[in-house]
């Protein structure tokens, strides 16, 4: 752990990260001492930095941090906070604050090997997000949403809770990016008013322009998905994961779910 | 400062207030050793902490870890954060969890010190808050949303910005809830689907009660306030300041809420 370059795994009460959850976030996955795709984990936290006006360090600085920390632990799920820094008592943002880095590595996730090949069960959650356009598809650390979301079915027999906002819209999974497949077309649900657009969202976005596979980013009704030809769920932790079973509908075959997968999971290599 | 009991003033950067603003806070003051109010400050305490799940540390424990600081720093603005601890990596919360409770104690304010004799000025954020019936009135660790709209007047002429909702109804200020006084009736907005329920909103409500004031909890559309009688903000730190001028409207006399003020100024001594 590194906490602004140094070795070390605590902060200070009066960082705003704490007091506020005033700063932003990735997560992504090394192997062999390489973090996967860190320079779109990298393009993303300087573009949610840049919305919250928080200073985002230097490329080259991050990334002498990162391969330090892979020198020690070459395998695992890399977490990187940047936050607003310490500053005057109240909300008020210090002008020019000074950021926070953090970076923790924890061990690679135990998920079983075949939900990529088999999908997962999901549920829908009873929460709905809020709306805010000023917040929608930061990762930022106001996470408490997702913290109540997932205690709705962490306990369960579902891989995963689907979110929706106050209009039935689906908009995410409690940590993972939507994708519907319907007549050759991929859907995702559109991000500006409430969600996270993760990066491995974009390397499914940047692969059907690619290969030439209609997408369109916009609101998906609830009752839309049980007619979907496929579902599935990215990130950059689980990858690829298609949906087999969402209340009575289940799915068998992934035709295109299992191309795309596989043609992310060969890039990763 | 204490973070579980212990003098210090750092915390793990995997305690979930840090990774999720999963935590709740209270701001009191403390004069002459003594905090104002703190059995109300520990009854809205436990209401959150049962409201997200969070265990509550018992009040004659925090009563005397509180104590503990006082006897070191008798005045001054004290703060106590309780997070749900640590866990696993991911958002489900950890079962039974941990909490960290966190005691911080800064300057006393040092607000000019008629502001609640002569008013202040105000105006309206142009960021709306978000409806989420799950978190609203809770004093929960996700405020960015107070922080990106303390940044839209902290360095103007107004000493506190207005919050509305979507739909244009104002809630409450960046750090303060807010009383409307209408043909000799209080108002003061529902804080069902956002907002943050103050100790001293709690205070006015009972004054009311005891001095038989007629007092409302409704929507209050923006276009209500510049027909207002009186209009006032609160909170635990301000105390009581009424608005002397929103946009365009300026107001002079305060009767009521001079005598409200003076009131729960006594009830501090």
């Amino acid at each position: 752990m590194l906490v602004n370059g140094k070795p070390g795994n605590l902060i200070s009460i009066r960082d705003r990260g704490l007091l506020y959850g005033d700063g932003v976030f990735r997560t992504l996955l090394a192997e062999n001492g390489k973090a996967r795709h860190w320079p779109l984990h990298y393009q993303k936290l300087k573009h949610d930095c840049i919305a919250l006006g928080i200073i985002c360090p230097e490329a080259a600085l991050l990334s002498r941090q990162l391969n330090d920390l892979l020198l020690e632990h070459p395998d695992g799920v890399v977490k990187l906070i940047v936050t607003r820094g310490e500053g005057e008592r109240g909300y008020a943002p210090p002008n020019p604050g000074k950021s926070t880095v953090i970076w923790d590595i924890s061990q690679p996730p135990s998920y079983p090997d075949d939900r990529g090949e088999k999908g997962i069960k999901v549920c829908y959650c009873r929460l709905r997000l809020g709306s805010q356009p000023r917040l929608a598809g930061i990762k930022h650390l106001n996470r408490l949403e997702n913290t109540l979301a997932t205690a709705e079915w962490s306990n369960t027999e579902s891989d995963e809770g689907l979110l929706m906002d106050g209009n039935n819209n689906v908009i995410e999974g409690t940590r993972s990016n939507l994708f519907m497949v319907s007549q050759g077309k991929l859907i995702t649900p559109e991000l500006s008013r409430c969600g996270v657009a993760g990066v491995q969202r974009d390397r499914v976005i940047d692969w059907a322009a690619r290969h030439k596979m209609p997408l369109q980013t916009r609101d998906i009704a609830q009752n839309e998905l049980l007619h979907a030809d496929e579902l599935f769920l990215v990130s950059s932790i689980i990858g690829l994961w298609p949906i087999r079973e969402l209340e009575q509908r289940h799915w068998v075959n992934f035709p295109v779910a299992n191309l795309i997968r596989r043609d992310l999971d060969g890039e990763n290599a």
